[in-house]
């Protein structure tokens, strides 16, 4: 490895732990993925990264002292000094995990949230290049998201800054189902890939007269919503319009309390690719305080390596603020 | 003045400009107003400040270079680089006001959103002292926001960050009225002094059977209501309790973005007092993500100082990073 230097990012997922190697300049060089073991609360985890990544350099011959550090990202809010507050998926309860991994292999480690680090990613080299203020939004099972701000992650006060998934879009007594985080009326409830099939369900309910696609499908998704808007289905249209100005609005809510200069969208949902941008966008001008009609939306491009770009740029910032 | 060093914070409104002489340490040393001359543009208003500060310096026999800068603050969107983009009440359009400022007088200046620095200033020394990340809430004939952040003043990419007032609250369509920035639903319809005011006026006219201390008064304010809440006011304690919830859940909204440290809460519906804190605090439990459960909620301190605090923390900081 000579003169240059190498950081790993690492992403911790419930099912896979994804481990990249990167230059300095942010090239990933190579990346794998070993398995996730949650049994026992999760104990082997970091000891199974250290030894993958100790048996790649192994292989490789290359020089310990080359490594400048590790950058982790695990599912739970995770607190500047790199405390993670419990994560459900792996078992975890509250420790220090930057201070554990460093234990563990001797390299400097920085830690942080999947969805806030995943934001960071985009903005080193993702849809988020060449802004400083962005909020990404990632739309899956429900809707993450992470706020960088002078191009830093901005944690939140109890690790829980742009929880947006979680904005009290709709009045709790007008939403008969219950969030995963216990109340109700979430946004994530409407504008993720769960909520929009809810969304779809309802209005066909309410409007049995109506013929769509989406009633031959048994289990369909938002893709099928998607694919289906894109193949002109007038009622998966209004459906989607409904989607759209949800997103849209609630885009609007965040600019008037952060103004960023871009919306990076990710998740599955955002598979939809142009029309979402453009749909979400069409509502977000309807809604928006006047000055921030210029916010930019982008899709975001790293997919699943977003967590092991941002994870590398935590370290890579970490280092420059300590010389 | 010997070694002292001392900083002049002035807050440039519609009205007056208040000025205001402060030690490094924050303690204010004497504070004065003069006039706005809004006249020809407000063309004046510039040097009547460069005036009004170097009468009183030579009235007291100052050293001109025992002054560390001036920081200025005006009603309008305010960028990091000291342009502002136009203020209507002072006639202004766009220039830089800390570059123009310190042409006329030789001083360092900083400028910043007058909204902004008045939550600066809470932060530094008023009701917000001891947190790094709070969003100053004013409640007055609109809702001002100030979002600070690890210290430091969030503009924003269109200087719009915190433009709280303007959050997509409501649906347009179920808004007959049309907010001051052209749409309809936003937060400020409700939420400001003035909003309280038109909820109250919606309830009596939707429960015209129930007695109420406000239909006795022609042109009641946001007072009127918390005077006859503290007097037992049936009917105006459900008013209340409506405005409690929709300020609770905005918060709610805006600590799923930025999950803040605190809320401070000014302006001149905030002269209520704890009640407002308490109603709104009790809300706001009802629609926060649990992991931020524990914002605090506190009243400003400063009054109509804040700018003049906030203007000198600019100098400051501005100060500190230079170094």
């Amino acid at each position: 490895m000579s003169n240059m230097k190498y950081i790993y990012g690492v992403d911790i997922g419930g099912t896979t732990v994804k481990i990249g190697l990167f230059t300095e300049e942010g090239t990933l060089i190579y990346d794998f993925e070993i398995k996730t073991r949650t049994e026992n609360n999760g104990e082997n985890i970091l000891s199974d990264i250290a030894e993958a990544i100790f048996f790649k350099m192994w292989k490789e011959d290359a020089d310990k002292n080359d490594i400048i550090g590790v950058g982790l990202t695990a599912p739970g809010p995770v607190l500047k000094d790199g405390t993670i507050n419990g994560a459900v998926n792996l078992g975890w309860g509250t420790f220090n995990l930057s201070e554990r991994f460093s234990e563990i292999t001797g390299f400097k480690t920085v830690s942080g949230n999947d969805a806030n680090v995943a934001a960071l990613g985009e903005m080193w080299k993702g849809g988020g290049m060449g802004y400083s203020d962005i909020m990404m939004v990632t739309f899956g099972t429900g809707v993450g998201g992470g706020l960088i701000l002078n191009g830093k992650i901005h944690t939140g006060a109890h690790g829980a800054a742009a929880e947006i998934g979680h904005i009290p879009f709709a009045e709790p007594e007008d939403e008969p189902e219950t969030c995963g985080c216990g109340k109700r009326g979430c946004l994530e409830q409407y504008a993720s890939a769960n909520g929009a099939v809810r969304v779809a369900k309802r209005y066909l309910n309410e409007h049995p007269d109506e013929e769509c696609g989406l009633r031959n499908i048994p289990e369909f998704t938002s893709k099928d919503i998607f694919d289906l808007v894109k193949a002109g289905d007038v009622t998966a249209c209004k459906i989607a319009e409904e989607v759209y100005r949800i997103i849209g609005r609630a885009m609007a809510m965040i600019s008037a309390v952060t103004d960023v200069e871009a919306f990076v969208f990710g998740g599955g949902m955002a598979k939809a690719g142009q029309i979402l941008i453009d749909g979400a966008k069409k509502y977000y001008l309807k809604y928006a305080f006047p000055a921030s009609r210029n916010t930019d939306f982008c899709l975001a491009t790293l997919g699943n390596k977003a967590g092991i770009y941002g994870a590398a740029k935590l370290v890579i910032d970490s280092n420059n603020s300590d010389k």
